[in-house]
């Protein structure tokens, strides 16, 4: 059908003309997956432990939900949600018009971001926070100012000071913290509410929310304008290939992303599978103590071998490997070398870590082999 | 978690501060979707015949795919949708950098007009074609220029005059076009390359081209940079529910979409569904044999009841109603409260005819004995 294979010339004038703001942004991908390493290293990986993925699976009521809903797929979804905003609205005690489900949080923080930020309105994060944040502002032509982690932990009072300062629009703050696995209470946000400055919005990304311990998320009124909270099916209940997450929020804030959102967007089978997991109460408490487990032994694992598990309120535990980031990157190197699928902070100090996903006893196992190796030869190489 | 119940109130300085052109946007979708028209009557369509949905479904062996993936679901799909891009590399001959995978043309659309489009950009499509698009140049600021249709098809020359006129970077034409089902010959398509604007960027909308004759699909050559064309698994591989849809172009407008996508907006189940699909060559052609076949049904009722069938290249017809798009919107009204789901064009004078997507037996029965109702009573009471 194509004329493909002899080449074909043209004039220079002919083709896109493509806006400043995507001519001055880098084609960039925020995570390499790791089918894309595999495709590198020429073969799949023994453990895959780097993407936060909640290898303890979905629910299996949700699993048998997509399998049904998989026969009624020549139908488009419901580009409301509504069954699923309806639960979740039952389910948080509050209006269905004060949630807009998305492609996970991903493609929510895209829409949220090209509300708010036109070139060069300011936005606040944490240096070292999730990239992907950081992709949709660039993209966006946002001014990113960046505040540094303390104790390897996101400093909310400083991100709304540096907001202050900068008049920022939009303040990016994640808790439990990805990548460290750090947290705040939830009192400890509520007060400092009253510190968001006038015309600025905090976005709360509770992404690892359900396996932080009680009290972690912030009693907040769902109608206060200043914040807009992210929850996703995609960690705790085991759906991240399913593309599913939510926002939470005032309902005007809510009703603008119907103004610009891919109203089409949602696959339908995944929408049945969210439902069903969230109905799933029970599959929830094992999926959290699974995590919980796999945390003590990724944690022992890592005293075992000499270096220092940091606490952790996700489903993932970031390991101090005691060195600098270059360090680290060696370790990670190895372990990918030997087939486990792990990644690092990208900012020092926190890139003194590794980044290891919960995973079931037979991954750990593997986990534990490899490291032991690695270090091993790293140290008789030094 | 949250207070919701009583009324908290805040400062009239506090909340979230939108763009200018967020602000300037309506709350709008597209299209209503079945689900919303059907909560609202209290009752399910009985016939969904309105969204050109595939009804006679997709291949077996694709949904086998999807339940098989469901299991996996806990994983991340490949960002780089690498299989089903290196699939549909070999299936038209092209390099797998001419292919962007995303979800579904709706989300492709949005990407490509974000990349040409800022506020005050010329863009150029017909009076009445796809709203999708639409929504998308309003939601990036563009400046639409419209063309009206010619007997019921979209003018490619005349897009083309008109983007030469008001300097546009983008031009949308479907080929064949919804709503109507007109289609032009690939060759004319090719006479007419030569006369896209410098700097301007043809997009051709291929969504039902797999319905369309011989011929249809213009032999271009796939690193012409003038030209980008979108197709889908949502019509003829029935997985519109899936949203996989894909860009085919010159490699560097491709990669432009690396830039700003959702990286991670894939659902893996669809990726293998489609794959699936791609593969299953004999249930296409059984597809369009089925959908032939049902056109001339549609065709068949359409004229028992005194109405026009408009010829079709797609997988719905176009019924001319014989008055004005009033008479017909009483039709489409009738029909939907007769519990059948169908569509209409938007514009006049295409707003004379309903939109009936094609369907087995049992939906057409329906179909045809609700037609006679509604048009007897509008009969009897006119």
């Amino acid at each position: 059908m194509f004329i493909a294979r002899h080449c074909v010339t043209f004039p220079a004038m002919t083709g896109p003309r493509f806006t400043n703001l995507a001519n001055s942004l880098p084609a960039t991908v925020p995570f390499v997956g790791p089918e894309a390493q595999e495709r590198a290293i020429g073969h799949p990986f023994a453990a895959r432990m780097g993407a936060n993925e909640n290898i303890f699976g979905p629910s299996p009521k949700a699993i048998a939900a997509m399998q049904r809903a998989s026969a009624d797929i020549w139908k488009y979804a419901d580009p409301e949600s509504h069954k699923l905003r309806q639960a979740l609205a039952l389910h948080y005690g509050i209006g269905s018009d004060n949630i807009v489900v998305g492609e996970g949080i991903d493609g929510l923080l895209g829409y949220l971001v090209r509300l708010l930020i036109a070139p060069g309105d300011a936005v606040v994060t944490s240096d070292g926070a999730y990239p992907t944040f950081n992709y949709h502002v660039a993209g966006f032509g946002g001014a990113l100012h960046k505040v540094p982690y303390i104790d390897d932990a996101e400093s909310l009072p400083n991100l709304l000071l540096k907001a202050a300062e900068v008049d920022a629009k939009l303040v990016y703050f994640a808790n439990p913290d990805n990548p460290m696995g750090s947290v705040s209470s939830g009192a400890e946000i509520k007060a400092q509410v009253e510190n968001i400055p006038d015309g600025c919005i905090l976005l709360l990304d509770e992404a690892y929310i359900e396996f932080a311990p009680e009290g972690a998320a912030p009693n907040i009124a769902i109608n206060d304008p200043r914040i807009i909270r992210m929850r996703t099916f995609s960690k705790a209940y085991g759906l991240a290939g399913a593309r599913v997450g939510y926002a939470l929020g005032e309902r005007n804030t809510i009703r603008a992303f119907e103004k610009i959102r891919n109203h089409f967007g949602m696959n339908r089978a995944a929408q049945a599978g969210a439902l069903a997991a969230l109905q799933d109460g029970e599959w929830l408490e094992h999926t959290k103590n699974c995590v919980a487990n796999s945390r003590d032994s990724i944690a022992a694992i890592a005293r075992k071998h000499g270096l220092k598990p940091l606490p952790s309120a996700t489903n993932f535990v970031a390991i101090d490997c005691g060195g600098d980031g270059m360090w680290a990157k060696r370790i990670l190197d190895g372990l990918v070398s030997e087939g486990i699928f792990v990644r690092m902070p990208a900012v020092a100090p926190q890139n003194r870590c590794i980044r290891v996903s919960c995973a079931p006893e037979e991954e750990l196992r593997l986990f534990d082999i490899a490291l032991g190796k690695v270090l091993t030869g790293l140290h008789s190489s030094s």
